[in-house]
């Protein structure tokens, strides 16, 4: 996938905003600039290739893609208060609320504009880009108030809970993928096999996020250990381990949970850790993602074109799961 | 109009959204409930009726201009940090200003999703909907952020200030018009005249408002009198008045615009007033607001139907410009 990241990468830079007012497109050259793995264009790209070879046709389309994620993340910053993101300051802080509320908004219609501009001369491929994209948009936006709502409830299902990280993450690798088959004229069918890979790999991706949280390596997560479990966070590790505790358990996890700005936090990370130890979470957890990378390998597999074609794809989904625990 | 505001108002009664988690569509029914004039989507069903008869056809595109009406509202709202709207208090306070935030995201996306209803079965008009619509939205943030960036600007030029509110006032109404136009099927010179017939009318129409802020009635205008005064906006009666003042009344005018949290605001607005009329800036603005509404006139005369189907529109526009003063 390297090659397409880096396509995607060099087609991006010729798209810095040079518009006017300065004010308004300025916070948008700056999230954009700030990269990340863009892993969205890239599936874009991936999925195309599977029919197509002028990849450079689909480049707008996989741009749409990672201009809207990045309007996502702008906004759940400001609604986040996070102050960091991709080791730089998130750009509320760095410009100001206002700016990223508005620069938000106007990245999410350039999102429209970029995949309106590959579907130009095809309305058929317009149609159902639009449809697809503007139903995944709306999708993302539930799962995030769907995440909001669950901090404040406490009887959360698991079945919620996957829900909610496939509506916030899963559906838009989905649609990447479903959207790059589209534009390359793939048939219905196909485009639907891919939707279905993606969204279970990405549902396999956040499961295995949940328990890289507690049990990855700070070094190669990118992240602070144990950062769900101070925000209290209902991942799937903290529900599953709620019902396989025995009463004294579940009542001391059920504690820990509740309390906040606690004076030492890697005594409380230690201790939910060990209820996830002592309960054997971890394996159910991992066992819960092979189920669910298995299902998209399988949708992987039916997609209708040469074996020799897909291999970069399932390269890719095979990288994703083995990053390091 | 009256009709047609209470066709649309019939049809929004059966859009209230029902889809789950309600707390991301509570807030979106909340702020469509309090209604407003709802001048938008009568426009989109007026410039249809001059070609078609069946409107039922037009409401969703009606809709979608409402929705993202209503989606700037809120938005500015935060922005403003505004507590009162239609009488009402506005969402961010109601609900919360994350809710607001993310609710406001997700009308942006319900917009497009009735805009592409309407022309689902038709490519052609579903590509010149989106196109004009993406590239109307993207204008209207602009026109928003120059007007936050003239808060604290002191070279404001008046064709500046007019670009402000075309960008941010008028664009919409004359996209309102044009995609009626588009989706009645109406030639691509017509529905342009109507665009260049709602550009001018709404740039003569926010010249009325910033008329009616210093010599307005405050029942009928339904704002406080002064208001644009006490916030020091850069409208075009103080940007004309600075340019027809002698040295001592531009000192004197700036000085009063620098001041904020004045002890007495009747004072000030006072003040200013007795500027606007030593001046005689009234009389400028309301010539330029009538060469803004002749052009319009003129525009509307040149879209190609028979004359008394344009009535409609003629009486709306003038009706428009009779506000109390």
């Amino acid at each position: 996938m390297h090659h397409l990241v880096a396509a995607y990468q060099a087609y991006a830079q010729t798209q810095i905003c040079v518009q006017t007012p300065q004010t308004l497109y300025a916070p948008i050259n700056y999230i954009l600039s700030i990269g990340g793995k863009q892993l969205r264009p890239a599936l874009v790209l991936a999925a195309y290739e599977l029919w197509q070879t002028d990849t450079a046709a689909a480049l707008p389309t996989a741009h749409a893609i990672e201009v809207f994620h990045n309007f996502t993340l702008l906004h759940d910053d400001i609604m986040d208060a996070s102050e960091v993101r991709r080791g730089q300051p998130t750009t509320h802080v760095k410009y100001n609320v206002n700016s990223a509320i508005l620069s938000g908004d106007a990245m999410l219609i350039l999102a429209y504009q970029y995949l309106t501009k590959t579907c130009a001369h095809n309305p058929q491929h317009l149609s159902l880009c639009i449809n697809l994209f503007s139903q995944t948009a709306l999708e993302v936006c539930e799962g995030q108030q769907y995440d909001v709502d669950f901090e404040t409830r406490t009887n959360v299902t698991i079945p919620e809970y996957i829900r909610m990280i496939e509506l916030k993450t899963s559906v838009l690798l989905a649609c990447a993928l479903q959207i790059g088959a589209i534009i390359a004229d793939a048939a219905h069918t196909d485009a639907a096999h891919l939707y279905e890979f993606g969204r279970n790999l990405g549902i396999a991706f956040q499961l295995q996020d949940d328990v890289l949280d507690s049990f990855g390596d700070a070094a190669t997560f990118g992240k602070r250990i144990g950062g769900d479990i101070l925000n209290n966070k209902k991942t799937y590790l903290v529900l599953r381990a709620l019902q396989l505790a025995d009463a004294d358990t579940k009542n001391e996890l059920a504690a820990l949970l509740h309390t906040t700005n606690v004076a030492d936090e890697q005594a409380k990370i230690d201790a939910v850790i060990a209820i996830f130890n002592r309960v054997n979470v971890r394996h159910e957890a991992e066992l819960l993602m092979r189920d669910f990378f298995t299902r998209a390998m399988i949708s992987l597999d039916e997609v209708n074109v040469a074996a020799d074609k897909k291999t970069k794809l399932q390269q890719f989904a095979k990288a994703l799961m083995v990053r390091e625990v």
